[in-house]
């Protein structure tokens, strides 16, 4: 008889890790994937401003895997989960039937019901995200060199960032590099310095995760380069020209609240709205506010949270079927505290590894034991040279931040070659300020 | 008063030569191009086959002529010249009049006539195409791992080439290299080593610029690396399944016909057709095969040969039209042996270095004169450490072209960064057979 079957539903950081803990282990593997490629995606910013090229932050999920013998790679569009049948369904039809299966497809980015608004303000998840954040950014100084008309210049030259979040203050404080100092010299209509770059958090506070003395020196390094920060301040509404924006509470929707009063109307190029709110034209709106589940969780038949996360049991089981696991930014589970786990790649991992050590405790007849999370820190670029880092009782910021931050990643990548590569363009990029791969391709 | 206007179409070797030839001179100069980058085609196959990054062979125009300050660089389509207007009209309705023109906007793939073969037969021009290719080839060996129908498999499993020039050598050398070495121990259920590669030429001879002994030095190489070579065979079908083919000069359509009778059937995975024709059965065909100048040349009003090159005078300029002039894969001119010009980067720089020049002279009042082309010889690479050189006097096989071919081409690369990452990349690509890029991303 053979072993009992493991799938692996997604190829991230957490069923990478998965694979990794069950390889040699008595159990046949299939990691299922709809790219061929494992994506690093804390660098997916760098692509999208043109700093890394896409090679460098994936590795082809097959190379990763090829020494486990117990782990096959299928390059699949998984649809549904049927847990009744214990299959995986395919988008073209194919059905991969499993003993166990571990449930790690992430979570993408969501507007919470506006979806009109991803054509206007696209998010950041994918390789194809990323390379289309950046021929929008690339083709809006092109646009502007080309303009007659001083008010849409400017509207082109304007650049809103909505969500303050780390992956907002990532491509704030690397658009202001780029408009300050990488094209300064290479157009001639246009002076690329004057490119307004605004970062919308609809929160209290950017970086709402981290310390506040930690929050206070990144506002202070994004306002040092040009970046101008509006929390409290709540985006009702995206179109081709820009954004309303109004303080949060006073438009209704949910939030943190109109706790500063002074979140309002202001500044050049903007233009009082009914109520209080305001108008910030701009010729470029990029979406990181916000993300769900992806949607094969629904298909489980479990409750999921108000972002379409599962409602996984301690062991992250699925509640009556205890050969389903859920893990990362697919799952939804309080710690001790009764806090949600932060939807980073640590807590993919370690709940990645949790998962699959369970299924191999149930194949010895062991009961399974509950998840815990060992905090490892976080930490968030600021701008050049210039980084936040809170690890437990350490807290950074500034240039020493900014070199672990860089050690870190360049250490956390995958394959000694991506290691090089990306050592290599952060070097040219820090003395040279120019960016590799400024290169506008695919048309959406 | 102001300088004189010359706008440069198309930013590739050519229109870079000439904007270099003409910096600092008392002109003004407009760069028109529907990318925003310079891309370095002689690599482009390098792209395709997952060595290289589309960053790594391209480089923002802007930013290479940056320090002309005579020069600027707007992104535009051009759709046609109006010589009468003397202007070229945009894609989008502008218009950019100018006092000399400077075509180099080089050619495109063709099909010849039968421009339904391009949806089963991807050409490789642009970056686009080239990631078009590498989708499909790396597609073929997942969908192989999926397939349990044997002969289905051996269909995925075989790719044919249509074309024996440079490019169709050079691809076929690779994919050989990657089914052989880079992929054999990643799949589970298909030995990528019984990958069918077939490079089809309807010549007479695969690189027929190359003298005989570096053509038969090639052929050897090939062979070794277990490619089919069928020369005298005509492709007289593609459709999703492979391609029929024929002795050439049989079929009848053209050519340099006939010579050998034994180009025919024979082989696994193939089936007699009417006619002497038979069949290669194969998931992946790619074309190699022809050329066409840019569609814009077309409109310029002038003469054309059947390539769609506009026929020049002597100096390059058109007949009846003393400041429009045509460089490059755009042109057709015979040499004082009544020979073309090669279709190569030295022939689209040095005319339009002469191009530039002839301009130069007609605004100081000199006559034009006729453009000789200096000839510094040509190289392919024909598989992993070897190649063929033929320069001057000089032929190499082997390892010294291929030394010779490496330095070459990292040498005339632009932008120090993009040589040390290709640098770095062959070095990786050398030692580990592995290929840095292989991702398979957009679905055109």
């Amino acid at each position: 008889m053979s072993y009992p079957h493991v799938v692996i539903v997604g190829g991230g950081f957490g069923g990478l890790r998965a694979a990794k803990t069950l390889r040699g282990r008595p159990v046949r593997v299939t990691m299922l994937d709809r790219h061929n490629y494992h994506l690093f995606q804390p660098l997916l910013y760098q692509v999208a401003t043109a700093t890394l090229s896409p090679g460098d932050i994936a590795a082809p999920i097959r190379w990763i895997v090829r020494h486990a013998s117990n782990v096959r790679v299928l390059l699949g569009d998984a649809s549904s989960m049927d847990v009744e049948q214990r299959c995986v369904r395919l988008a073209d039809g194919a059905t991969v039937p499993y003993d166990f299966v571990i449930v790690a497809t992430g979570a993408s980015h969501a507007y919470f019901g506006r979806e009109e608004w991803a054509e206007h303000a696209p998010g950041l998840k994918t390789l194809e995200d990323a390379l289309e954040v950046r021929r929008r950014v690339l083709l809006a100084f092109e646009r502007a060199e080309r303009e007659a008309d001083p008010a849409r210049r400017a509207e082109l030259l304007t650049f809103v960032l909505v969500g303050g979040g780390p992956t907002g203050v990532e491509l704030a404080g690397t658009l202001a590099e780029i408009a300050r100092q990488t094209l300064r010299d290479e157009f001639r209509a246009i002076d690329t310095r004057q490119a307004r770059i605004v970062l919308v958090e609809a929160g209290p506070t950017i970086l709402p995760s981290f310390p506040g003395t930690l929050r206070d020196a990144a506002r202070r390094a994004l306002r040092r380069l040009g970046i101008e920060v509006r929390e409290n301040t709540r985006v009702t509404q995206i179109d081709a020209h820009g954004v309303d924006v109004g303080a949060s509470g006073a438009g209704g929707a949910s939030g943190a609240g109109g706790a500063n009063g002074a979140g309002g109307a202001s500044g050049a190029g903007e233009a009082g709205v009914a109520g209080g709110a305001s108008r910030i034209t701009a010729g470029t709106v990029l979406w990181a506010a916000g993300v769900a589940a992806s949607p094969l969780v629904a298909t489980l038949g479990v409750p999921l949270d108000k972002a379409g996360r599962a409602m996984v049991t301690p062991d992250l089981s699925v509640p009556g079927h205890p050969d389903v696991f859920v893990v990362g930014d697919a799952a939804f589970l309080l710690d001790e505290q009764g806090q949600p786990y932060p939807g980073v790649a640590q807590t993919a991992m370690q709940q990645a590894e949790h998962a699959a050590r369970m299924i191999l405790r149930r194949l010895e007849g062991q009961p399974s034991l509950p998840f815990h999370y060992r905090d490892l820190g976080s930490m968030a670029i600021v701008g050049r040279g210039a980084a936040i880092a809170d690890i437990g009782r350490l807290h950074m910021a500034g240039f020493p931040a900014w070199l672990a931050w860089l050690f870190l990643h360049i250490f956390m990548l995958i394959g000694f070659r991506n290691r090089l590569v990306v050592m290599l363009e952060w070097a040219v990029a820090f003395m040279t300020f120019q960016r590799s791969v400024r290169l506008i391709t695919y048309q959406k």
